[in-house]
């Protein structure tokens, strides 16, 4: 049996090959990575998932109220990585899996999606690597039968596409997990880091800012005229492509507070001034 | 619902993407392509492989004495991909298999494997790309515990190796044929075929050379001094690196009966003048 430093020296010696274990005197790229699947309804499912996630070296996995979990089928069907079943954070909510989270790639059978840019696996594998630079990074896999919601996908900075047959284009879900990890791994192989530009904002930090942003927006009376839920969606478009940093959102943040004390300060005033009038 | 055409119309419009469907006004590369699957054992990955191939556009496939077949596992796990199952030809032997094959790639779990060369999923298909020009190509799976047999890996010209965590290498079959079809529309994307310099012998043709090399050394008394199997791996090696044409294996073959006529002429010879002698 081989041990990692006989394979690294093999590995050294034979040259062209994946030099997947020269990542030993590196960080592991891949060490940030986490796994997101989001209320898969066979538990086998997620055990395959955790073994292909296994043979290429991740370690994350997260569940979204999956509907059996843990289960007899998914360990089966792990075949040895238990540990990573044995690790994996149930969570209650899209929001709660992404928890410090700078950078969330989502799955979509579509091949464009109206509220986030679509790339290849291949094309978009390097840039998780380098967002992982920054902080936790997510990948996001819907359900089995009707994939990502739409309110799932705006809550990601960048949609991934496996290209597909247009006659049958539905990937296992452990299948979608296993050529992702594959294609993570071969992207690892080439990856050159480089010092992150920003320091780009938590899932969490960005979900308060749009949830101060539809309330402000519905204050001011903006939404009168708008449709909230797709107006949300452009405003989310807009802020995914910008990447947006810690202190942006306070500035951000700080504007829609003023915002709002002035609309409540205008409101206040002309209730003083019309005090036979209704207000609402 | 979209067709391919407006597919096509769309892909074109959005540029940079698989071209997947602009395969329309040519041969489709991934038509001569059969995926193997020797003596599987549980039916669900033989349904999950054909599904596996059906979302790539692979509809090849050739089973060799798998232990249940037809099974309503397989049908399930096809989650649609029915028509791959209908159609899949259950072999008695990996020689009936690889029938009219002029190509064939064995997956191994092992880095290196004395009998062949070994390759990465991205440095070969393209390469079997180009082989599927002269003829019908096949990707050859092992079984779910232990691959593919020496013998078995014998029979092919390359091999390839999913680079994987070296502590946990062992992939799903049905997520490798998933990580080896989808290798294949990436490598279909861009693939250029040239006109084939060679006219490959077929994998027949090829056993048929090996049987009678194998018999005409022994009949020589070659194997006196040397190990048969270790031997005819080696000649198995390098005749797979030559690519050998059918009309070299008509000379090679004419070679054998003649060297064989010339034994047999000796031997008759011999006995002629040593009547006394017994023969054997």
């Amino acid at each position: 049996m081989h041990n990692q430093y006989d394979l690294f020296n093999e590995l050294g010696k034979s040259g062209a090959y994946f030099s997947w274990y020269c990542v030993l005197n590196k960080p592991n790229p891949l060490s940030g990575i986490r796994v997101v699947l989001s209320h898969t309804t066979h538990p086998g499912n997620i055990g395959a998932a955790a073994r292909a996630m296994k043979t290429m070296g991740l370690r994350h996995l997260y569940l979204i109220n999956p509907r059996h979990f843990p289960d007899a089928q998914a360990t089966a069907m792990a075949a040895g990585a238990d540990d990573i079943l044995q690790d994996a954070v149930v969570c209650g909510s899209i929001d709660e899996a992404l928890q410090g989270v700078v950078f969330t790639v989502a799955m979509t059978a579509r091949l464009r999606d109206i509220s986030i840019a679509v790339r290849t696996p291949r094309e978009a594998m390097p840039q998780l690597l380098q967002e992982a630079q920054a902080g936790p990074v997510a990948l996001l896999f819907g359900t089995e039968m009707s994939g990502l919601t739409n309110e799932e996908m705006g809550k990601a900075q960048l949609g991934v596409n496996i290209p597909a047959n247009p006659e049958f284009s539905s990937l296992n879900v452990a299948a979608a997990v296993q050529v992702m990890a594959y294609e993570l791994v071969a992207a690892a192989e080439s990856f050159v880091p480089r010092v992150p530009q920003i320091e780009p904002a938590t899932h969490e930090r960005l979900e308060g800012l749009y949830a101060h942003l539809e309330k402000t927006l519905f204050e001011i009376g903006f939404f009168t005229t708008q449709n909230p839920a797709r107006l949300m969606q452009r405003l989310r478009r807009l802020y995914s492509r910008t990447r947006l940093e810690d202190e942006e959102i306070n500035i951000l943040r700080g504007m829609l507070t003023v915002a709002t004390e002035y609309n409540a300060r205008l409101k206040k005033r002309y209730a003083e001034e019309h005090p036979d009038v209704q207000q609402h």
